[in-house]
């Protein structure tokens, strides 16, 4: 084949060539170095420039997401562009066939700590697999389980590998990946606050990382309250001294402002701030990712991007299942605590901060802390909770357990499943825009979205044939939605083709499952690979975390002072009545649809 | 049927009923009134309220375009809603039988001039019984042909039914509708300078009239040479005395300035400036009418709307077809006189003009008029001109026929068929805003559209992600399509989902198609409407006809003096390479896709 021959020649070092097209159907030989990215099978354009060196260098131009096959290790020195981190660390050879101590290049070893554990099995080791499977881990990759039962590193990979799916592409190949991933995996047991054991972990791990530099990220999936025990074992035995070691952390972040500030306290003690990542999965959504994008990539968004042009904004998170055996942790912790506190507030920051200085984790993370710290307090008196009660299915027949029938739940618990809240960004960008939180489970749909409502046209021309509403005429919206589908949507008011002049709220709509044929990444995927990158902007910082807490906390004290009764609402339904009132309060028409 | 029931209860004068739903499958009784619009079979929100008078008044809201059934006449006064014009005039009863002379409302006559000539037969006719058939003509109409061919009725009605197609819905009683359009039809010879025939037609007209008010249209569908003899003849002879009567004139409005200035003052002289209506069918086009309703009812596009955001403004009409018999008018005219001179001026009016006192016709012309005196005249070294050569067809055998290879073209004609201009506006919303221009036939590809470009983000944090063209950042577009779809689409920067942060520029987009299942109007339905509701914002006003020509006679001069030869350029292609260059001079990226 003419394109085989042209890469494979000796005279590619004399000759310039500007954008090859890779057909699918090329493969290069083994021996040759493959640059792989997150989606494959695609055409790629590349780039290959000629120094009349000694080496060749390789620029990557990546228009599309790419597989790239180049010529000889020997011949070649690899630049990938700086901007595309599915480039970054992710050269192997083609023939990647077992661990191996090579000496170029840093090892990274993954530590899960709790890997017997539900989320470890479900969730974490499949976020690491398909990450292999994407090429998007380095080659020198050790991935460890540690928990105190006693098990044998074969035992963990059974146990791993019944849940490693090839959702990914290239099915036909997935068995033989899955025994190169589990080769990586091995397994280590000991108490949560075994120093001991946690040293020999470390020596294991040195004794991988060989002369590399060892980088090392720990996974912490254990219950809250050996956290800081398991913690600083890892701070005082296991970090690694060639080369970084980064801690994850997994909800809850405290049950309040005192408990978080003694759990940040303690996490301090023996870790720096930068290498704590606090996970909170619902943030690794594109889209959450995407508002940045839209804001800061676009020229037509920031211009309206305030009060001058914002009447209000919504987030909602509704679920349409109910708490699914999660009753213990549910009950003591609620909605506020589960949902609000983290995701919503992150979100909200998110969409509000100022311009950063630059895209680095911590310029993002010192906007949102602003946006935290100029948030109104919410009162009691703008806050709805509901519970949701045993109901009749839709069927007719069966009767749908309530809150208080689920298991674990206490007879009497006034733990709220629904929250609809409403607050007040105080700062020049936002002052007097009702900022609308809407959260719940048991409700009628599983939607998750933000929701810009634009203000009315000042003296508008067509104000006879707009809709009206009670609360206004009907508006510009803009719509963020991640779930059900993720699409960004734009309500505008045009004319109804055809004779006459009628006017209608229209969509401008780009749903992702339409726009891209791309297998969208889990949210865990995405945000361990911000950690391997040290991008830590959509991981919580302990000033941010404080600030949240200095926000909710006279609320839950409230709550609980007042023994606030929630409002019941039927599962399946749309959450209390009360959220309604709330809304026309602040002159608020909330988007139900 | 519950509905029927509760509709024809007489008790309904005591009753308020909100937001009835009319079932499609509502049929009235024949003695109910009928208030048509031009969208039937869909459902319809009427609010009907009891005025505890003895006539009950009915209030229209039109959610959606209606058909809407009421209570016999007897007990009700009618009161569509201003803002509608499908409900204006419309009343019909549904046994609408041929031509009376009812008492109640103006009768309406529309002579159309010329009535023998290839326009009247293959657009006016038709359109004309495209509103007949949709109910939009008032009741007591008359349908007038002029010309000077010596032709019965009979022979006239043979000649236009044969292209009276059923388009529009109900195709089952199309041939019914047919029949009653015909007995409405009459003609009359006579030639284009006789005011004694146009006499004879005035008292032909007041009999039909009889003691109604007399409404009358005069489709002047003439030559150029002998319009000012007919306009003359019409307005000493044939005017309304009861009633208003309106002159629609075709194109082209004048050769020149000077041609167009007397063309202008000739009209004058018998007639008024408010009876005259230029027609340009170009401008018959939703989008076009959409334009001032996207700027005017939506918050999210004004604060947008200048040179503060916007960097260029692309207006593109672009034809795959050629010249098409018309050799002896084109060869003349040539694409600017044709194209530029007042549909591309006149959108660019649209789209620039500042906020109207009111959408009344001449507030709307008031602000177009101030947009093209502000206009800088485009001068010949910002111009490119093109002319279409013969080709070799697709097929690699035919040979496609050049512009001096059509029937009535001098073989030394320099006639452009394509023309690209930069103009300014030079005002404090678009100094130093280009506005690009081009417009051609024998194109690559239909294509009719407004696109603007924005500006670069300031300070972009994602500098090094977008794309990058010659004259700058890829940056948000918003398209206005015309054809071959009708559609709007804002271009805008996103993230690529999946791993890492590859930037893309996708659309959110509103193809009007996929929107409303409605059968789009042809143009001349559209503009003949508004002539009868006279609504005269699409329409030419004279001083506005004069600043077309102060900026064109300049360079029309200019190249008729230099005679400056045009770029030939393939027939199906993307036109003089000289636009790209053009572009590039004044830092443009022409949208070309």
């Amino acid at each position: 084949m003419a394109l085989q021959g042209l890469l494979a020649h000796r005279d590619l070092r004399m000759t310039q060539i500007s954008l090859i097209r890779l057909p699918s159907s090329f493969s290069p030989p083994s021996s040759w170095l493959s640059l792989r990215s997150g989606k494959q099978n695609k055409a790629v354009l590349a780039e290959l420039t000629n120094n009349h060196s000694s080496t060749s260098s390789i620029q990557v131009q990546n228009h599309t997401p790419a597989e790239v096959a180049v010529v000889p290790t020997t011949t070649l020195e690899l630049s990938p562009p700086i901007a595309d981190r599915t480039q970054k660390d992710t050269v192997t050879t083609l023939d990647n066939d077992g661990p191996r101590n090579d000496t170029d290049g840093p090892s990274l070893s993954i530590i899960v700590v709790g890997a017997t554990g539900e989320l470890a099995r479900s969730k974490i080791f499949p976020a690491l697999f398909a990450l292999f499977h994407k090429g998007c881990l380095p080659k020198n990759l050790h991935i460890l389980g540690y928990s105190r039962s006693e098990l044998s590193s074969e035992s963990l990979k059974d146990m791993i590998s019944e849940h490693l799916t090839c959702r990914v592409d290239h099915p036909h190949d997935c068995g033989e990946t899955v025994k190169q991933f589990l080769s990586r995996v091995a397994y280590q047991s000991g108490g949560y606050d075994s120093g001991e054991k946690m040293s020999q972990l470390n020596t294991h791990l040195q004794k991988l990382e060989g002369n590399c530099i060892g980088n090392r990220i720990f996974y912490l999936s254990v219950p809250e309250e050996v956290l800081l025990e398991v913690a600083s074992c890892v701070g005082r035995n296991a970090q690694s001294k060639s080369g970084w070691t980064r801690v994850i952390i997994e909800k809850p972040f405290g049950y309040d402002g005192q408990s978080s500030a003694l759990q940040t306290k303690g996490l301090l003690t023996y870790l720096n701030e930068s290498q704590i990542y606090r996970i909170d999965h619902r943030l690794g959504k594109d889209l959450v990712e995407n508002l940045t994008v839209l804001r800061f990539s676009n020229l037509v968004f920031e211009p309206l991007w305030s009060r001058t042009h914002i009447r209000n904004v919504q987030v909602v998170l509704s679920e349409d299942w109910g708490i699914e055996g999660k009753g213990r942790y549910f009950d003591r912790y609620g909605i506020i605590r589960d949902i609000v506190q983290s995701h919503i507030l992150q979100t909200i920051a998110l969409f509000a901060m100022e311009p950063p200085v630059s895209l680095a984790g911590d310029d993002i993370r010192n906007e949102k802390v602003k946006v935290l710290r100029s948030m109104r307090r919410p009162i009691l008196q703008d806050v709805v909770l509901g519970q949701y009660k045993a109901s009749i299915a839709k069927d007719g027949k069966c009767r749908v357990p309530g809150y208080l029938d689920e298991a674990d739940i206490p007879a009497d618990s006034m733990t709220p499943t629904f929250v609809a809240a409403v607050t007040y960004i105080d700062n020049a960008r936002w002052d007097d825009v009702p900022f609308l939180i809407k959260a719940g489970i048991g409700l009628i749909k599983h939607r998750v979205e933000i929701r810009i409502q634009f203000r009315d046209v000042p003296g508008n021309l067509y104000r006879d044939r707009c809709g009206q509403t009670v609360v206004g005429q009907a508006t510009n919206e803009l719509i963020l939605q991640i779930q059900p589908d993720e699409s960004i949507i734009l309500k505008i008011n045009n004319k109804v083709p055809g004779l006459g002049l009628q006017l209608d709220s229209s969509d401008l709509n780009l749903l992702y499952r339409d726009r891209y044929d791309v297998d969208i990444p889990d949210s865990y995927e995405h945000l361990i690979m911000d950690v391997i990158d040290g991008d830590n902007h959509l991981f919580i910082r302990s000033d941010e975390l404080k600030a949240t807490w200095d926000l909710l906390d006279p609320l839950l004290q409230e709550i609980e002072k007042h023994k606030v009764a929630p409002e019941l609402y039927q599962f399946g339904g749309r959450g209390p009545i009360g959220a309604y009132y709330l809304g026309a309060k602040h002159g608020v028409r909330w988007a139900d649809d």
